[in-house]
């Protein structure tokens, strides 16, 4: 690809400014009253304290006879103690229960353990007899009872502020009886691409026209951070059709995306003339490659964030990594989680812009510690871009780095 | 928390054993023409190639004006060369342009480049004209063209069979033209929870009634998985109403997961009274802890996985991490991935039955590589779960492993 030299333009912003820049605008998704299906990866606004002791109550954890331990204390296999079994306690009985001193009752796991009762002698100890029952070997006090309060007592903390909700958190949450929680939730992301060139995947095109992939890849890379994500419909090179299509999606997102018509010269920008008409997205180029025009701003009465990403495919998928993806963690107020990184050793030489950062795609393989950069390094080339899983970072101050240097990657995910 | 001494019971079957053996059992699933919306980690069972050139024709990589660069090859800041503008052509464009020689046409970016043009002269370069333009440096031949076929020609495979799909390959499907494609997709994951002490979180419960929580976290675990994933209604302790639930969720599952009913003596045991009438589900003693009572098994005509997980939270947790993981990668054909593994310090002693491989939950530091094992190891304890970020392993040989002793540990997700 050729590059126009710069000359005569206004400095390119740093990366690093222009991320902080995006991060410093954003302000947190409020928290909403969540259900549990769909609190996956929502985080946490404030403690979440125990109501009720877990267990809820002196259980039994495994089946087999609830008995005073004092009465089984001298059975063993040749003298075998034997109870009357007065009854039997299944899992879910909420009678309330009381062992007779010099009976027993059968218990199953997870039953409510009968007052008086204080060991449980478990089945596999016994001769496992309904009537009566032989009892093997003792128990001592206190054996196979999962107590009321031993996982957590009323007011412990059982998921502090800022946790992210996980399997087992939102498990922890129905276990203490919540059906819903309150939370920040993922946000919900949805993407605009603009193009009269543009042309639905699968339907017929004639040359002129391209099958749209960025907002079918970037709602994927969406879904990939577990937000909810869409594609708006293809919007045509209309700055009229564009504010509408903005104004319809932020009614149901949180976050909004757009591709395309932000190149640096045309009258057909339509992106970039329709959000100078709001006046609240800022247009910049970033010294980057791929990905140097960059816009972001906050739309409509909610503030909701907007990032006018590049069109060319690498651009805008490079674009979304760096800046979107940390994005959506300030959206939740946690601490914006970058791209894992690595160190790896370049199988081949490598080229950069002077006074750009640039993000190219490489085949990381962690075994060798090495990375190859992919053939096809355009911003327009989808397929290398399909093949990489890392980018290999060529900083600012680099023209060029050598076969067998140490490049920093990012890790795809 | 007590444990029977597995006097007079048959050998437990050792955790590779059984997983090996989930394994074998488990037949991929077919392949399914998805949308690309509902392609996300599906797998592909062929090559994947381009039916046509990518980009599909020569067109301006750059705002700007075409010309033939033998035309410009002259122009500087001083002595700029003047030609008439006699077009415009916008992205989308679909009209047959031609370059007449002596003139030039305006181009934007993406646009089909005009025939008989040879280079782009990028908009930056000029004065910007509309009838004529001033052209102030020289383009070579080929300057800011991105030809038909530089990322993929017709042939070229795009992704091969065994691809996962993420963002990018999806992306380049889009991009090829495909509105759908053919691939195994992620498995769908219903999850039943069976007793009768189960109530639904959010709803009041009396003592011998706990809230249901293992299929809330189980079905968040499936979904952390990328799988679609639901949770079946409460099923009450009736072999028969367990039945009718396994039957109604295969229609809609391609593996199904129990959680409860496989204790070791009890009559009220549903789950595994059910499934023994099926036949075709298998349930043994795996030598681990938490999780020793394990089944796993076909159901109905299209033989669809169903693991019998423990009722304790933690057991069914550790289970799912250890063996329904795995399961769900040879749904899709794929060599099943583990838990990423590290190793680390014990900040603490901990203990292990002699011949079970334990998996206790602890926290990892990664910047200290270190691990501390958190209170509350029994396997009802949910709470200190949803602390634990990694579970520690202790071999089967050993029963004690000492602080400052080196652990191999499994990285929670």
């Amino acid at each position: 690809m050729t590059t126009a030299a710069p000359s005569g333009q206004a400095a390119l912003e740093p990366v690093d400014t222009y991320l902080g820049a995006v991060l410093s605008a954003i302000r947190p998704l409020a928290a909403r009253e969540l259900s549990l299906a769909e609190a996956d990866g929502a985080v946490l606004t404030s403690d979440v304290a125990a109501e009720w002791p877990l267990p809820p109550f002196d259980n039994s954890a495994m089946d087999g006879y609830a008995v005073l331990a004092a009465e089984v204390a001298t059975a063993s296999q040749d003298a075998p103690v034997t109870l009357p079994v007065r009854d039997a306690v299944p899992a879910g009985d909420t009678r309330a229960h009381r062992l007779v001193p010099g009976s027993c009752l059968r218990i199953m796991t997870g039953a409510l353990l009968p007052a008086g009762a204080d060991a449980i002698v478990p089945v596999e100890w016994t001769d496992g007899g309904t009537d009566q029952v032989a009892i093997r070997q003792p128990a001592a006090a206190g054996n196979a009872i999962k107590r009321a309060g031993d996982d957590a007592v009323p007011g412990d903390v059982l998921l502090p502020a800022g946790t992210r909700l996980g399997p087992a958190a939102i498990g922890l949450l129905a276990a203490a009886g919540h059906g819903t929680v309150l939370a920040r939730p993922r946000p919900r992301i949805t993407v605009i691409s603009t193009g009269n060139e543009l042309a639905e995947p699968g339907t017929p095109v004639v040359p002129g026209q391209i099958w749209e992939s960025n907002s079918v890849m970037l709602a994927a890379a969406a879904r990939q951070l577990g937000c909810p994500a869409r594609r708006y419909p293809i919007v045509p090179d209309d700055t009229d059709a564009l504010l509408a299509a903005i104004e319809d999606a932020m009614a149901a997102a949180d976050l909004l995306v757009t591709s395309g018509g932000v190149s640096m010269g045309g009258e057909h920008d339509v992106v970039k003339a329709a959000l100078r008409r709001l006046g609240t997205v800022r247009f910049t180029k970033v010294a980057m490659q791929p990905g140097m025009p960059q816009g972001f701003g906050v739309v409509g009465e909610h503030a909701i964030p907007l990032f006018t990403l590049p069109g060319n495919p690498v651009s805008a998928f490079v674009s979304f990594q760096l800046f979107v993806r940390p994005a959506v963690d300030a959206l939740q107020d946690v601490e914006p989680k970058r791209l894992p990184g690595a160190r790896a050793v370049l199988t081949a030489p490598v080229r950069s812009p002077a006074g750009k950062r640039s993000f190219l795609r490489g085949i990381l393989d962690p075994e060798s510690g090495t990375v190859r950069p992919v053939l096809g390094q355009a911003s327009h080339q989808l397929a290398s871009l399909a093949k990489a899983n890392a980018l290999i970072i060529v900083k600012e101050r680099s023209t060029e780095m050598a076969e067998g240097e140490i490049a920093d990657v990012l890790e795809l995910p």
